[in-house]
């Protein structure tokens, strides 16, 4: 456990040791409800984290050899892209904002606040946790750079131009459905994250990560400085030989088994 | 759906019609959403409800006729009890406070407000919307009367000495392991609703309830409308032949077939 969780442990109301068998998922609970005191976090968020959890004790709160092979996939994609973009929302701020910056870095990726319940003090709030993280650039804060995606029928519909609008590959991190399904339909390619291998975005992206975000953030880091090294050829092949149905499959034959 | 439940889909800032596939979910999320407003409901309970939104959605989001027969022995149990009582938290209050005073009038148990995350504001908050849906005497809040069971390590361990400190049968409608082990060990018969029946709650319950809250309360009253008129007899037999671990273990297999 890093320092910042120990300190975090420290501080819940309800004492827990670090050798709590549930110690870690309780601490990204904190993490999340910390977001929320700051602001960053919306009540739909923290729902939306419970159902995470949920699916994650199913899987055994592990990176399943599928869900690595996903994020070695979704490495490469960004790496092959001309502009990929990372699509950022309250709750991965509030749980890895440091990792996708560095994940940003390593994939020469940009970076996008895309919230589906939309203020300007929160979105400047999540930007100001990610210039922390020593991020440069940080879309979608910027109202004259902003343009609408039809058919999205929540304030996601609102990117930035020069951010996911002109982006070949998106990174989202938690998706809803909505969202996926009309970003697919622009031709783009969309990496997302999602513990429910049943959920639209699951079954609609090109590259389904069903894992925690926790966890898939410094998986995809470690990958990323392997692969950055690799000729184009070798990260096509990876790609080309990835069946995303069929390894969304075999999470949920995990899942089933786990139960 | 109900009045109230239409009204809260007008009051969604994301337009949903009540034909949505998703609509009485997001009808129920939205209740809790506006019990937080209200302060009712604190950040873990949203991440609660998420959970149980997970599980909800792999058992289809339908009673199943292992629930119901759980539902059955439950209200037997609380007919039969001496001292029958009914712990609620903020989102019981917030999913179900009308259904759950008809409950507790119908069975003759008691109500007591047991909080995790325990303020007196909280509480009062709690029992004055009880009492809004005609609970005549709601226990929990008086702390002239408050005593404490051991070796619960949460705010759960201040319970009313003439509540769920001297019942014999405790119905706990969304529960932590810890308070139910130690209300099992104190001999008192549990009744518990949980939708992972993977919980420790619900594997120490004497009865485990793999359900929603929401379709939980309005069966139990419709149950015990009926159960009410039957001998002592015919509901000892129904409780005597019910085997807890067998019937959570089918819920777990109606899980893993909706997988």
């Amino acid at each position: 456990m890093k320092i910042k969780e120990l300190d975090l442990l420290k501080k819940m109301k309800h004492k827990i040791t670090p050798t709590h068998p549930r110690a870690n998922s309780l601490v990204i609970r904190e993490k999340l409800v910390e977001g929320f005191n700051n602001g960053i976090v919306v009540p739909h968020g923290l729902i939306a984290h419970g159902r995470g959890e949920a699916f994650d004790y199913l899987l055994g709160e592990k990176t399943t050899k599928f869900a690595y092979e996903a994020e070695k996939v979704a490495v490469c994609l960004m790496l092959l892209s001309k502009k990929p973009i990372i699509s950022i929302n309250g709750n991965t701020a509030a749980l890895c904002a440091r990792d996708l910056v560095t994940l940003s870095n390593v994939t020469k990726s940009r970076i996008e606040v895309n919230l589906f319940h939309k203020s300007t003090a929160r979105s400047s709030a999540i930007a100001s946790i990610l210039k922390k993280e020593n991020a440069i650039v940080v879309l979608g804060l910027d109202n004259k750079s902003k343009t609408i995606i039809e058919n999205i029928s929540s304030n996601r519909k609102f990117v930035d131009k020069n951010g996911i609008m002109n982006s070949d590959t998106i990174f989202l991190a938690l998706e809803d459905g909505d969202r996926t399904e009309n970003l697919v339909k622009m031709g783009k390619k969309v990496i997302s994250v999602d513990l429910n291998p049943l959920s639209r975005t699951a079954i609609v992206s090109n590259v389904t990560i069903v894992d925690n975000i926790v966890r898939v953030i410094p998986n995809m880091i470690k990958i990323a400085k392997q692969l950055v090294k690799k000729d184009k050829q070798y990260l096509l092949r990876l790609v080309n030989s990835f069946n995303n149905k069929e390894n969304m499959h075999k999470s949920l034959l995990m899942i089933k088994k786990g139960i």
